[in-house]
């Protein structure tokens, strides 16, 4: 695909569309667009675009459209697959969708809400509150994620167990397509068989096969009740035991089962500011519960006590504590959302977010640490994530003595090596970041060439040009 | 898009893919293939094919797509739209999934099941059942129709409420593409974000994209505890009000809100074996209400009860009676399950399968039967469904003193009429049934061209030829 550069009256045409103060055009006003935040990703372009409706997005990709220019969507910066950044080249214009902050409507009753992509997640949870309502995708950038971009991505996050992932809170959408045609797709039903499933198709396809401007989404029951607690274990067969058991004892009020390794709770309680230890020995395994309900019906409360002190009297799990307030309970989950920032302060770290079907999640651990230290002996796992999921961030933290930059130089080599085993385990090499830049040239090793045949059919068919959010994802 | 007729010497050459005894070319052994059981759509084809295996589908595709060959696949033969039966011309082969039989895997641990394309939904929740575990997708037609079928058309049924519909209940799929390649994506992942969303591409697609042959399925912990009542009300409006209040009491434990006019009550009890009246009066109105939880911990029992005492003493509520015994229990949902049958009995019936905003089902209900008279003075509306999914099979049965084919001549008339009225209030023409022959047309009508064309690039990518199952949805 032959993408052309813009000329100055060409960037004039764009700026012209959204307005001279919404075209950002000098470098100080561009950084934050072109930089993801771990550093990792650094790109370049003649103009980011702040468009203000979608009509105006429409106009845009019309004329991107017409003139064969490459467009980069973008959300709130928070991807860590380098998706939304642009290629250094300087060719790619980027598209911020933050001005689309619009709540459209929120229909209490229905269940259901209306929000334009620039709305940020906590923005989307604070409407569904207001409305005595919950939406109740959660994960650590929600501050600054978008609904647009979470969409894109399909985030996952810490409610997957209960609710699933993005895709599954959503019920329409509204998308402008490469040509600039509006996809008006808002609905607000629960069942509509009436063709193909183009939502799902847009959503976790990373902007390249449409922007998505508004989303309509599920809104479910207030939980009446939550129990929060987070126990020790000898061993992730002892977490899964007990993971076992409470899906078993509270069905769906299960919400989450976050695991972690000592690793990860000691860098957190080492570099982090305003974190607990939840105990005073250490243990080398840990998880956080929880279990909640939307209903006032049915009571769960003391669900958690009994299941951990019967869990306690067999053994298998080495000490317990639960959230006796609503301010220990958000102690417990600081400290879980810590674990990933902390990282940093203990050199670097070579990043996995990796899925395996839930029962090999020991197995994994067990042969992970193996393959660690086949390819760089001394380097420190510190797995932690989503056990419930069959989801975990298994990041590597350098050797305690050696360079920071000769460690990453092996990233490859270890990603290559934990990929290898989590296709053996059936898993994925992406659970919930996506693929983006990152992960483009791993992607084609590991899936079937009839998959990438398929998706490179699709593509073609929706962005004949290729002018959405090239290089990213195929 | 040109499809050939089959000579002999080709239809030989597929008859030696399956075997000979599995190649069906004489009428008195096609016929169950190409009738569907309401009557309304009746086919021919050369030769009905019967493979054995993946392999055996992968190369029938292989030569039909060769030969330029029309292929229609086929499943238990329950859809109720024609989407499984070949055109009358007889230029199309019938592909039969109905050998592919394995239940391949079940992981009672990891919550997963694979079976293939022919094992019927009944079978599959016992496979489920035999390991300790549930496969909620449950509807009437539960014996014959196939998991490949309940797939491709993405079916619905009593349980969506808690559990979602067939998309909602698959983890990956094994599935034949037009020139008979096979797409290996049976995985068993909760999160996976590698790339476009193929799985919900092809389910729902109706056989257009591809031949489903196998699939990995969502398995959940078997619900311990179950109440089940019956409702009688005044109104619609009585009806929402008490599915909000147990929405809210007993949150994911509701698992079913099923809803019916008392006509559909009155043709079971007059044309069904073994169906009883739950009450000694008449009500306008009914619905079955069943609250279940998989977990033993949390104790739903006698949710239901004060539940309706305070509805009842609120007015809001005319009567109720709870199931006191499993058999109980059964007998209400075998007076649900009689609704579609029974309306036999009385005659000639237009049937809609259409879904709405759930606030808007009484506005609906009441606008409807105005449509409904201003069309047919005389006509017998017998509204029943998933009330909870905002899902209503809006059937209406003809005047008691009237030809059935004067009546059924109708028909067009009649489903124009509602279908602008479900469009007006933002809901779908087909919530479960999909499109198949019935609305291909309609479908046009209401859907916009941007959506259209959408869905022709996405076929024309995947099925370039255009032989799977033409003349079907799109």
């Amino acid at each position: 695909m032959h993408l052309k550069t813009l000329s100055e009256s060409l960037i004039a045409r764009f700026a012209e569309i959204v307005g001279e103060t919404n075209a950002l055009t000098r470098a100080e006003d561009q950084g934050a667009y072109l930089h993801e935040w771990r550093d990792r990703y650094t790109g370049s372009t003649p103009v980011v675009l702040r468009p203000g409706s979608t009509d105006e997005v429409s106009r845009i990709l019309t004329l991107a459209h017409a003139e064969d220019i490459a467009v980069v969507p973008q959300g709130g910066n928070t991807g860590l697959v380098g998706g939304q950044i642009p290629s250094r080249d300087g060719s790619e214009i980027v598209l911020s969708l933050e001005r689309l902050k619009a709540v459209r409507n929120v229909d209490a009753i229905g269940g259901t809400m209306i929000v334009e992509a620039g709305v940020t997640l906590t923005e989307a949870q604070n409407a569904a509150k207001n409305a005595g309502r919950l939406f109740p995708l959660s994960l650590a950038s929600e501050g600054s994620a978008q609904i647009g971009g979470v969409l894109a991505t399909n985030a996952g996050g810490t409610a997957v167990l209960a609710y699933g992932n993005a895709r599954s809170l959503a019920l329409g959408l509204e998308a402008v397509l490469a040509d600039g045609r509006i996809w008006h797709g808002l609905r607000r039903l629960k069942k509509d068989n009436t063709g193909y499933d183009l939502r799902d198709l847009l959503i976790g396809s990373e902007g390249t096969l449409g922007i998505i401007t508004a989303a309509s989404l599920k809104l479910f029951p207030m939980p009446a009740e939550r129990e929060t607690a987070i126990v020790a274990f000898d061993t992730p067969d002892a977490a899964m035991k007990l993971f076992r058991r409470a899906e078993s004892e509270a069905g769906s009020s299960l919400t989450a089962f976050e695991l972690w390794a000592h690793r990860a709770q000691e860098f957190a309680l080492k570099y982090m500011p305003n974190v607990r230890d939840p105990f005073t020995d250490d243990y080398p395994w840990y998880a956080l519960i929880e279990l909640s309900h939307g209903g006032k019906g049915t009571r769960i409360a003391n669900t958690i006590e009994p299941l951990l002190t019967s869990a306690h009297g067999q053994g298998f799990i080495r000490d317990a504590t639960i959230a006796r307030s609503l301010r220990q309970a958000e102690d417990f989950w600081r400290l879980r959302e810590a674990f990933s920032e902390a990282q940093k302060g203990a050199g670097g770290s070579i990043k996995h977010d990796i899925s395996v079907p839930i029962a090999r999640i020991p197995e994994f651990l067990q042969r992970a640490a193996k393959v660690v230290d086949g390819v760089c002996p001394g380097a420190r796992p510190v797995p932690f994530g989503h056990f419930g999921d069959g989801n975990l961030h298994y990041n590597v933290t350098q050797p305690e003595h050696m360079e920071k930059a000769q460690y990453l130089a092996l990233w490859d080599a270890m990603s290559d090596a934990i990929f290898e085993l989590v296709t053996e385990l059936g898993g994925s090499i992406s659970a919930e970041h996506g693929i983006g830049q990152m992960k483009r040239d791993v992607l084609k090793r590991y899936k079937s060439e009839v998959e990438l045949d398929m998706m490179r059919a699709i593509k073609k068919a929706l962005d004949p040009k290729g002018i959405l959010n090239p290089g990213k994802l195929l």
